[in-house]
């Protein structure tokens, strides 16, 4: 398989790297500076580099745009441009919103996100294993082709991630919350306790490692946040009217004083985060669940969607088309017992005849 | 020397270790677990056990108390009214303005607070080096013995601590933004991503080392976090409405879209945790500065705090009292040729003599 990589940075790097060394593909790279895409030959990122975007994609059967959030949607245009009916054009941007509304009508084309390499940039720090076992989410809209987004997903777990399906909208609210907002809050804290620094004369505040924790993030990559932010204004901005409304109630009630009181939201808290870290589901054996489909457009991201919702994870996927082209059948592997049958149970809801057959 | 701790837990625990070790102190323990204290005479942490408040007291020369935050006043009030004329009595707690308001009329009274140990509790996980390098706030009065003041100062650094002197009032507003309130946020943040899940049906969100950072505080120690935030009530919430109206700004800002203006906030907040990291001053050779004082109480106190308010550290301290006891010379080592300079300078404006002598 050939897979052009258009922009060939850290994540673009990356996936060169993993999808030669772990799925044998051919990797085409191009980008816009010729620094990086000479540095990505050396480093073995990608196997040839293409002077155009045209060049790149002809031939390919999966297309990467790695570059950052302002520019992609531009890239993942002119790659679609460039590229016949049986290609896949995903990107790899931290908001997803806008790209699938520009985009999102071409049944080429597939949202993603990959949740690795937020700490360094650059095709030096690339690595083959960058998206081991994290996850990756992708966003079909009922457009999307089932054939194309069934590659799309296997090619992802293939480089060792673990694909998701959610919707764009939900993609950006979730990401506001659990990632951009924790950038905006590090910023807070570090501005106002250096706002102490003037308060009184020079005295600088002994900081410790809370402190030290929740502002790991502060300023890091103005570049890139500066468009993650402009990208997702509107659920950040969401998100911090959010903690504003429990930041008044946090107020209250510290200042009532009443230790018993406080004792109980701070243990909810607590018990917050242990089940946000428990977010890796119980594995189990890996069950086939064999489900019949009419072949339209849509339904296999309806089904991928349907799912991700439910916190099932599709760990694989198969499409298998009837000879007419117009019914089907696809294999969704899901672990564990209790999982596929509520799985089972989900796409029966959606009006699909489910099987699930033997665990491996 | 003997030193009474009052509370043998993690931090009580840590100071008889480390006075016995560091300083070769006799160290007596009382507390009102009988468990905790047959454990610290098995771990070495004290040399013996007292069965009251007093038998620990008699005969120290420091004492120490280590308990829950609301029941330390209680706990030094008992320790000063145990104690002779010749005895400094301490704490250990977060936040200093209540003990100091019930008990900073009593000489013999300083209040501290070690930052370091937050991370766990218990006797059992005391450690001789628990205090090396970590910062040790104490907050004398003008009503502070000169001579209590300087052998707890020395006592403390004996112990491998960084002993500084600042006002209660100041260090509460300094804790409520760089220790109090991360815990704060990082609740309040869980809570928030916690609430997705029941927003989109089972989803759980995917967090990443951002949101991990941001919540790792979250719900530790309910018990003593109760008491702490409602001891430092105020200035937390003080702290809470900074952050909010900052969060406001930070909110327009985002939403505005404008990625230039959106990095150039993000850039500042680099800049400004750079800032506060760098918070140990440039090193350099050790000077003696020495000051003529007229022996008054209060005159130590004062110096502690004019420089502690410069940010100028010091790093170890003498009494020379002359015989008549009306008057005397106090040595301060500082660290660097520019900071002695600094600090003779604040000495003089104190309408003090000051001499810096060679380094060593």
């Amino acid at each position: 398989m050939r897979v052009a990589v258009l922009g060939v940075g850290l994540i673009g790097g990356s996936i060169g790297l993993a999808a030669k060394e772990r799925l044998r593909c051919e990797v085409v790279g191009w980008g816009p500076r010729q620094e990086s895409l000479d540095r990505g030959l050396e480093l073995g990122a990608v196997d040839r580099r293409a002077d155009s975007i045209e060049e790149a994609c002809a031939g390919a059967e999966v297309v990467f745009c790695a570059a950052p959030v302002a520019q992609l949607t531009g890239l993942a245009r002119a790659a679609l441009d460039a590229s016949g009916q049986d290609v896949v054009v995903t990107d790899a941007g931290s908001t997803k919103r806008e790209i699938v509304a520009a985009l999102g009508d071409d049944e080429r084309f597939v949202g993603g996100h990959p949740l690795a390499g937020a700490e360094t940039a650059g095709v030096d720090n690339a690595r083959e294993g960058l998206f081991e076992g994290a996850r990756w989410y992708l966003t079909p809209t009922e457009r999307t082709g089932g054939i194309l987004y069934d590659r799309l997903q296997r090619t992802i777990a293939g480089l060792g991630a673990r694909p998701q399906a959610i919707d764009a909208e939900v993609h950006d609210r979730l990401m506001a919350t659990v990632s951009h907002l924790p950038h905006v809050l590090a910023n807070v804290l570090a501005g106002l306790a250096a706002a102490e620094l003037t308060r009184d004369s020079e005295r600088m505040p002994e900081v410790g490692p809370s402190f030290r924790d929740a502002t790991r993030v502060a300023g890091s990559n103005p570049s890139i946040w500066g468009d993650i932010f402009a990208a997702n204004g509107d659920a950040v901005a969401a998100a911090i009217d959010d903690v504003v409304t429990r930041l008044g109630e946090a107020r209250e009630l510290i200042r009532s004083g009443e230790p018993a009181a406080i004792a109980v939201w701070h243990a909810a808290a607590a018990a917050d985060r242990r089940r946000l870290l428990e977010t890796e589901l119980a594995g189990g054996p890996l069950h086939e669940l064999r489900v019949i489909v009419a072949n339209q457009p849509g339904t296999v991201a309806e089904l991928a969607l349907a799912l991700g919702e439910a916190g099932v994870n599709i760990e694989d996927m198969a499409l298998h088309p009837a000879t007419d082209m117009k019914s089907g059948a696809i294999s969704l592997w899901v672990a564990g017992d209790e999982q596929v049958q509520r799985a089972a149970s989900l796409v029966r809801d959606l009006g699909h005849s489910a099987t699930v057959l033997a665990g491996e």
